[in-house]
């Protein structure tokens, strides 16, 4: 496969890999097994690029791999793994564990092994996944449609009277029908809830005059998408509604300021000094954007700090927001990808919308 | 917390405990942040029973902790770790870390510090957990009265010409309007599927005919429910019918084995060996339940091979099936609490309905 040759040249100062379920496992071998969370389930890779699939005998009609062993509920895993990594010639040595994978399995391995040393498979993969390849550009894309189709028939049902809670739980429903599954569970924070980014869905029942933020994504075969819209019910507080202005300009600002070449923290910049020229600067309390793919939150960060060079198919999100304590708050997030410009994913309705 | 000093008396051989989000957590904090999974949180003790939360600042209006330190988006937490485990006295031993950390947390602990030595927290905390009290056999009643009042729902729809994958996604969505979300993803299997114990839902339509497998359950207040029931839709073919009534008689004689003071592997053989006797032992592919809890999979395992003595207030599945390839499958679930003899929690029709 492709990416594991890349994946194997640039191995370079490590010597082999342990490879559990998660992103970088389906991102370089397609392979995504489900509930294998208790069972050790491992690919081993050394950097001549032999590997050996060491997996539960549950999985036995389901895995294909070139060199598997299924170990059975009698058998003792990581006396397999010792074996496997001496057939491999990996006796010792740097080696890149999954950044996922559970801490007790780490233990085990260290208690039972002499002479590695072990370091995060994120310090290769991240490098590799962080600019998306065409097919890849395809799956966000359809990601993103679908994110954006569900906004559109969300604000199609009568939302006054819903709890935030039923509101997210439509919304996922929705999402379900049409991806493989939400991308994160759904973020519906109404009137004063609105104020806290991080708001959980509650029983707060939505009303008039209130200004609701949407946020949410589809999962599709694995690509991510995350979209924000506010909306306001039945009429718009004037307050509310100048912050929205705001939030869209600044929005916009940023976008139209990405372009190969740039760092990340200009993006950020664009956002955030339009934002503090209409005085609201202190409201603005979290990064710009977030970069997304197999995972919801990767590289690169849209951050003030980051000096991170954007290149052609890095893709991230773009989501300002102005949370006003006892007042509410409004956010505007699309997904973007750098073709030299940027092009936006997302495309639903950004000019403020009255239920 | 009185658990928490349960859990300080039986930590004798360690010196303390890091302890990121989770089921263990939860259990003995009653705290259950979410959406931490990329940023440190973590609960550090030291055996004096001292302890410092260490906290993004994103969740600084979220958590209470008498000594809490919060560390922004400019600060490296692995340093306010440090600086934490030197305040607590902790500057070597034996420390207990949360199985479920990630192994990149783990690393970097490692990288920072020297002088410890890192064991799974399970090693203390499965034993706590293993037997319920009274409060937490009534939230596990509760999640399991759930699971039976969402099938006898399903049930009550139309199921023929939907897909397994339409009928797993309106339990989940029963199971969502009741509870605070699913113990697990639902198992639909229906026709030849059935005959795969760990089938993913799939694009197959139910049709006249079908045996079909439903595998779901709650979780209620951090607490899990995991039921199964086999229904036959239209009308029962005469193997199935046979299988079924085998299974039901292997399930009723492993919840009747059950008894204060007895092994594990006994409640596993009084199905197994029933199962055996009427010639279909080679069908039973896999252990007869296990245990459940804040965990959906948990101590004790009712394997061939447990020796675990049941004690009051241990609380467990019993799910004997029989698996025929190209035929299909039945597979009959309860949840079980020890109370000198078994009781059940769930208690749906387990005579065989024709839908």
């Amino acid at each position: 496969m492709d990416r594991m040759k890349k994946f194997l040249e640039a191995l370079e100062e490590y010597d082999g890999a342990l490879i559990t379920p998660g992103s970088n496992l389906y991102y370089l071998t397609g392979m995504a097994p489900q509930a294998t969370e208790e069972r050790l389930f491992l690919l081993v890779v050394n950097k001549n690029g032999e590997s050996v699939l060491i997996a539960p005998k549950l999985y036995e009609n389901e895995v294909e791999w070139e060199n598997v062993v299924f170990w059975g509920d009698d058998e003792d895993p990581y006396e397999v793994l010792e074996r496997v990594l001496s057939s491999l010639n990996l006796k010792s040595g740097r080696i890149l564990v999954e950044d996922t994978m559970r801490a007790s399995f780490l233990i085990r391995i260290e208690q039972l092994l002499e002479g590695y040393t072990f370091y995060p498979l994120s310090a290769v993969t991240k490098e590799m996944r962080m600019r998306k390849g065409e097919k890849e550009i395809r799956l966000m894309k359809k990601a993103a449609e679908i994110a954006d189709k569900v906004f559109y028939e969300i604000i199609n049902r009568d939302l006054v009277g819903k709890t935030e809670k039923q509101v997210a739980l439509e919304i996922e429903f929705l999402i379900r029908e049409l991806a493989d599954g939400v991308s994160f569970s759904p973020i519906v924070a109404s009137g004063k809830n609105a104020a806290n980014p991080h708001h959980s869905p509650g029983e707060r029942k939505i009303r008039r005059g209130d200004f609701v933020i949407l946020d949410f994504g589809a999962r599709y075969k694995g690509y991510c998408s995350d979209i924000t819209r506010t909306v306001a019910i039945g009429y718009a507080n004037e307050k509310l509604k100048e912050i929205y202005e705001i939030v869209k300009e600044a929005q916009e600002r940023a976008f139209q300021s990405v372009r190969e070449g740039i760092k990340a923290k200009e993006v950020d910049m664009a956002a955030r000094n339009y934002i503090a020229s209409k005085g609201y600067g202190e409201y603005f309390i979290h990064r710009t954007g977030h970069g997304l793919g197999l995972e919801i939150h990767e590289e690169p960060y849209i951050s003030q700090t980051n000096e991170r060079v954007l290149e052609n198919g890095m893709t991230f999100t773009i989501e300002p927001g102005i949370y006003v304590p006892n007042l509410g708050g409004v956010r505007i997030e699309d997904d973007v990808v750098v073709e030299k410009k940027g092009k936006r994913l997302t495309n639903a309705e950004r000019e403020l919308i009255i239920l």
